[in-house]
């Protein structure tokens, strides 16, 4: 593989990739480690053309800017290749002619997630774990149970006895052992990372294991090859713990690296009002402090951010932004995509189009910009925050009449 | 276009496109018309390499075959394309070496209906029409309230009062006017019927519609495409109303007619033993007796199929077989797919993989046969099924040594 070694975000000092560490043993706790490429290597035995007629449409078309071994075991989802649609009646509605949306909620297990859970995977089966886990009810617990049952992996997930059985239900169907733990989100997530310093099992926990974040940037080179290179001014994507940012601006910097495109891409980071730990310190210039989870976007409702650092660089190196929206905008944004497109995101994942609309108003973002917004998780995951932003149906007996009156009043017929 | 004419399926009467029936004016309402091609036309001008090299993966790849003209307007989600995975621990599982999953609940609104819908908003479009409307809580509901938005036109979705919220709140945030008809699904249907009239709406109440098989019909061209053109010995999917098996033949059917395929594969269809209407019309060789709908895999629970004339000729003309599955047998294949491959379908979406597991069994399938599966419809549409499906978690307090016993104990640690 092409990877040349891992550095340190905080104090650069090189680690080779078998040292197994997941944060930098010479700064503390805080010193996340990044995957550094040979770009020399890449660029020599890799190209655009030969990019193009490969027929896989998965993340994997990309594996020489992956961590993992040429042709190593991994799970076989199809993860990956979502679409990019022009959204022309959208960006008319919002002032911006030049607006597409990539639909990474039709991911296998529905967010874009997957692509970071793939890598886990891959790198479980090529370390020879036979067991993955980690502490999440969402996303990434999701996309875990499911491509560790792809791979023939167990896995084991650690959620609150307060997660919602529709959520659980997924993780069971996908034999995952689910764990419900008595008790916060917060214990669950100590009691997981005991476990899996005490069983040995490959660790899931997000931010700090750098590989995530290389599964996640599949979704930028998929970005850059749909505009034929050519990247578009913006990219705006919602933010929890900032990894999906963070994987966002290493795609761009990888292809940046390699001579594939000539500049990065501005990114806009959203996060929702009640919970807003990054955009906060990105604001003031200030130390991430601990926020408050007061958002129905659950998925990006992460109150101690685990890798801030990362993704405030992915803002401030592409000379990007960073912006809040409230619950209500986000409903609206929801009910925006699904009526202009007929694109079903659910809260978290529609984030990002919510702040996109009062970035414009703002007049952050401008008329002639090129935007892509990525929408990062399917609405069929949480129907009930869908219930809450629309009005019920229009209830009527069955007789003709009474549906004319009631056609009419909804201006349905004139 | 391609298309020579419509034919009447029992008088074989031909009709022209623009004649504007839906159903034979010489039959009585029963003459259910079906699309013929200019074949010698489509195999002069369109090929297999052309096909090839088409980068466009959605169903309109197969543009020569479809009932449109070429560049029509049309809606742009990314419908078809669906992955065909490998099934060899499933297989192994269940007898079958050579078994392969065709995972169709990744189109975008979640069911394979998306094929379908696509094909009726795109002649709504043709023929100048600003509405569209059904009957429907289920996958053709939502797949056509998804596409008439993408493609700009309203849609009138009639569900009865009984159908439950999470599924309205995706048709409500796709901007569909959903009319809740104060009684049964019947009435409902009734009712949309009287208003689809009154008002000149476009008629998406499935089986009548020539077009929707045709839509439909996407996913055997896909399979063909995906074998490399040596077509499975089986393909095996769930049947409600009968549409989507006789979909999947006519895509058959046509790729042999231009000689793209030398034979058809068997067609397994499969019923759920609480609602098996074809089914047990195929079996008996009598006419097609209205059924109770007493099974959890709602979107096959068809009591009066109104497509049982095309379905029984798709099983009965390629020498296929029909089949029967009892909710547990649902469940149990729900599990199944998860457990070994990472896929969540939903009930009816994982009938046929029950029914081949019976079929297998029964020695109707044998061991040394090239099987395909569709999974039809993506399990996140009902996640109280796939409750039912799974044991509920293990619950703990937060003690590591209380862990150690409960994994101990559920086998996950030695």
């Amino acid at each position: 593989m092409n990877v040349s070694h891992l550095s340190c975000l905080r104090c650069g000092r090189p680690r080779q990739p078998d040292e197994g560490h997941l944060t930098c043993p010479d700064c503390g706790a805080g010193g996340l480690l990044e995957v550094q490429y040979d770009y020399t290597t890449i660029a020599r035995t890799f190209d655009r053309d030969a990019l193009a007629r490969n027929p896989d449409r998965t993340m994997w078309r990309y594996e020489p800017f992956l961590p993992v071994p040429p042709g190593s075991p991994r799970p076989h989802l199809a993860i990956g290749g979502t679409p990019m649609y022009r959204a022309d009646r959208l960006g008319l509605e919002i002032g911006l002619p030049h607006l597409w949306i990539k639909d990474d909620g039709l991911n296998p297990t529905g967010s874009l997630k997957d692509r970071a859970s793939a890598i886990a995977v891959a790198k479980a089966l090529e370390t020879g774990q036979d067991t993955v886990a980690c502490a999440s009810t969402g996303n990434a617990a999701s996309s875990l149970a499911g491509n560790a049952a792809n791979a023939g992996l167990k896995s084991v997930i650690f959620v609150s006895t307060r997660a919602p059985a529709g959520k659980i239900a997924q993780l069971l169907v996908f034999g995952a052992t689910v764990i419900s733990v008595e008790g916060t989100y917060v214990d669950a997530f100590a009691l997981s990372e005991r476990a899996i310093a005490d069983y040995g099992w490959y660790n899931r926990n997000a931010a700090i294991n750098p590989y995530l974040v290389e599964g996640k940037k599949t979704v930028a080179l998929e970005i850059a090859e749909q505009f034929g290179w050519n990247v578009p001014d913006w990219v705006v994507v919602s933010v929890g713990d900032g990894c999906t940012i963070a994987g966002v601006y290493k795609g761009f910097y990888d292809l940046l690296q390699v001579g594939w495109i000539d500049r990065l891409p501005r990114l806009l980071g959203v996060q929702a009002e009640g919970c807003a730990p990054i955009c906060r310190a990105f604001v003031t210039g200030g130390p991430v402090e601990p926020s408050a989870e007061d958002t129905l976007a659950d998925s990006i409702a992460v109150g101690y951010p685990r890798n801030p650092d990362k993704a405030l660089r992915a803002v401030k190196s592409t000379n990007g932004a960073m912006i809040t929206v409230a619950d209500a905008d986000i409903l609206d944004a929801m009910r925006l995509l699904g009526r202009t497109m007929g694109i079903f995101g659910e809260p978290a994942g529609v984030a990002g189009m919510a702040g996109l609309r009062r970035a414009v108003t703002q007049g952050l973002v401008q008329k002639g910009e090129r935007v892509t917004v990525v929408v990062t998780g399917n609405g069929l995951k949480d129907t009930a925050s869908a219930a809450r932003a629309t009005a019920p149906p229009i209830r009527v007996s069955p007789d003709p009449e009474r549906l004319h009156e009631v056609l009419a009043a909804a201006n349905v017929i004139r």
